[in-house]
């Protein structure tokens, strides 16, 4: 169903082939022995269409879906339209998109290098990237094999991408090296100053920033984010981790593997995140803390001490969750009782 | 009294023209015989220009102004200066919206197309749309009559921009559909991944984003704002909805028509907005939610709730304006009587 | 230890000239009679490296590193490792960004202007500024002296650049005039219509912003942060001012000199900042304020009514922050009798 216009579909493939990469148990197998040729959503998916579900939220449109073969956990199949096909696993979400990517595999570089694309001669470019009309590759400047630079994205001198990474349209990366098999997508912005000032009455002086900014393997990056180059440390994002758009992270910044930041989160200097933190949209977290692999922070909480146990924390100053919601029940409670 | 390095002044133009344009009605007219050259502010106003008062702030203003016209509501009229002629309307931000359009009129594409554009040969540009140097029209993109397409944009493959809309300098589009009269200001992002992983502890699987964004027509969305793709289904903006600046649009939202959308919102994956809903700025609102047309949420407050009926929300976690503000009151009451 | 593909170092430098530009007194000289050949953070210092101390939270790393000497303040120099050489001054960080910008002084354009680069005929460049690839210049845009324009960066039509500022990739600025001295990093977006829409039920009808955006000098603009144009009068930041990434700035707003805007700030319309304002993250500014030199507000706070008088400010809606501190002590006291 997804629109050819915009997306290359690797199928059709046969049921036994999309359980095996979902890692899943067929169910009524007898059902479904045609071809399937895309995913689907539950409302659009049609008999020679697989679908998924991974949220109860949608079990009415399960019920009622056209879907030749759908991916649930075990606990669905009795929810099952009659005549479905089923891949029964514990864990859906994670083999729809194992199959999702069957269908739709990720590009590397095909060695496509614009004529309109500008790349310094100092530059090296693998013969396999590929670089769109309009990118700027500058001087000394490293593209490893298989990426993909997009166009009018800037790499500034010296910096290092490593194989297989995307780099979006109108990107710019200064004084970075980044992993492989990165995403980085449209308009964010690497390896910039960051904000470092020696505030005075007399007016703030600039202190030059120093270090670089270091990207890991298999990351992503949102749109309009926003990673600053340390001080003379480095701002480092470690593997594995994910990043939504318009995030910032201010200089000397410090996260580890798999973390997960939801859009508008913003880091101030020198904080150090474990791995596994969550930290949901809209949160802050104040400079020089350090933050607990396995913490998760509610949205729009605002951290201002280190949490060196991982726990739910929410509100602003953030607290240990239930402490917060309990704030939240007295208050309304308080008020309530207040006639006016 | 606007800089003509930037703009340009269609007038002058006789006051029955602006008032016919304005929809008012002339008071005093005959103090004002000559042709109004410009529209200016109350302060700054000369005697062939034109104002408007709509924001009581700016009574004294008014009261001063050498303006030679101005745009006010009937209870306004008593404040006026000697000598001024008026042009009363109910609505005079509006009225002053369209006079101030018929000195500066919105300019549609000319066929002016860059030497320095980077075209694809299988794009369609429209014999009438500008392309300004460095923008980059992938392949089998189309562009409409009298679209304007600024500098260093990227229009990616297979998008359509229909008739009239304009697109900023360093913007992107990709997988979208984009609607006529739209405004996208520069650095928008539209069409990107969204931030879609099946999330666990051997790390995040990523989930291909198979859907699109659909934008109406007579959209307008501010500079740096995101809004990525949909997950299968699309994500889709109505007609006449405005968003401003760096405000975040998840994959698979839904946004009714003429809602209006203030800097730093950020509208979490899946939820429906309906018409004429109003965030006002730093407001949140959480995934897979129902938000009611004619709902109006304060600034930064979270949502986190469906919201059923239309009505006024406040805070964090956001309910009812008058319910958060007496909880305001009442903790300012309670933290008052505690000495310290 | 800055590293070279990144970061052209100008020393070595003799200690006397280091402690001359830093205005520091030099305690225990003998024992660093080399040439200082680099900064280094405390922890990466080696004894021909100069470090610094400015945050008493590092005095661990100060009592242990190996630098060969070390900004400090007076009473620091107790903690001194044995054999090192200290600059001693009452204003470390003052000194250190000294120090750092003469090992690695900001570089002015030098009149390299690329062949990739886009330069309308009706454009003035100066000799001496720097324009890079894929760089659009548009017609009767000004570039003065020792100005640097990013690749991609995009200057529109009339705008005016003032001596030796800096334009990072992929920004665009309209109907502006920069003042010099400035950085604008990557990203940033300067100059497009404010939001201004004159609503009702029949939809909301755009209202010509016909103003510009003036930014004075020393100031700097942190990456993808957004300042849009005024409505008639102007925009305005004020000399000295430092603002950081993905800050929003809406029209007619006026921001005075050495102001602090950290990331994630919006302000709203027609409001104006004194001097010296800091107002730290995600903090939110209603519009048609006016917020008293020297104000200092707390992250996250939402400011809905002017600030008459400078003061520390904190909470949503801000409240001077004694007072709100003590509302979130007295909140959390409440909720702690509360059994449950």
């Amino acid at each position: 169903m997804a629109d050819s216009r915009f997306f290359k579909n690797a199928g059709p493939f046969a049921l036994a082939q999309i359980a095996e990469a979902a890692g899943a148990e067929i169910v009524n197998a007898e059902s479904c022995d045609h071809l399937i040729t895309d995913v689907a959503p539950l409302e659009q998916a049609s008999p020679d269409t697989l679908s998924f579900l991974d949220n109860r939220k949608y079990l009415e449109a399960f019920k009622e879906t056209k879907a030749g073969a759908c991916i649930v956990s075990p606990d669905m199949v009795d929810h099952a339209p009659d005549g479905i096909c089923l891949l029964v696993t514990k864990t859906p979400y994670h083999a729809y998109a194992r199959v999702a990517q069957l269908f739709y595999p990720s590009q590397n570089g095909q060695g496509n290098v614009s004529a309109a694309a500008h790349i310094s001669k100092s530059a090296t470019v693998h013969e396999t990237a590929d670089v769109a009309a309009g990118a700027v590759i500058e001087d000394n400047a490293d593209i490893a094999a298989g990426c993909v630079i997009a166009a009018n994205a800037v790499i500034c001198k010296g910096v290092t991408i490593c194989a297989n990474t995307q780099i979006g349209p109108n990107a710019s990366i200064a004084n970075a090296i980044i992993g492989s098999n990165t995403i980085i997508h449209a308009g964010v912005r690497i390896g910039q100053d960051g904000f470092g000032f020696a505030m005075g009455l007399g007016g703030h002086e600039k202190v030059p920033q120093l270090g670089r900014v270091i990207v890991g393997d298999h990351v992503e990056i949102g749109a309009n984010t926003t990673i600053d180059r340390g001080t003379g440390p480095d701002t480092t994002i470690g593997n594995g981790t994910k990043i939504d758009n318009l995030v910032q992270i201010a200089h000397n910044v410090q996260i580890g593997q798999n973390c997960v930041l939801v859009s508008h989160v913003g880091i101030s200097g020198s904080t150090e995140l474990g791995d596994f933190v969550l930290l949901a949209g809209q949160v802050g977290v104040a400079g020089h803390l350090k933050i607990a692999s396995g913490t998760r922070v509610a949205a729009q909480s605002g951290v201002m001490r280190n949490i060196p146990v991982a726990q739910e924390m929410g509100g602003s100053p953030a607290k240990p969750v239930r402490k917060w919601l309990k704030e939240v029940a007295t208050l309304e409670r308080l008020a309530q009782k207040k006639k006016d």
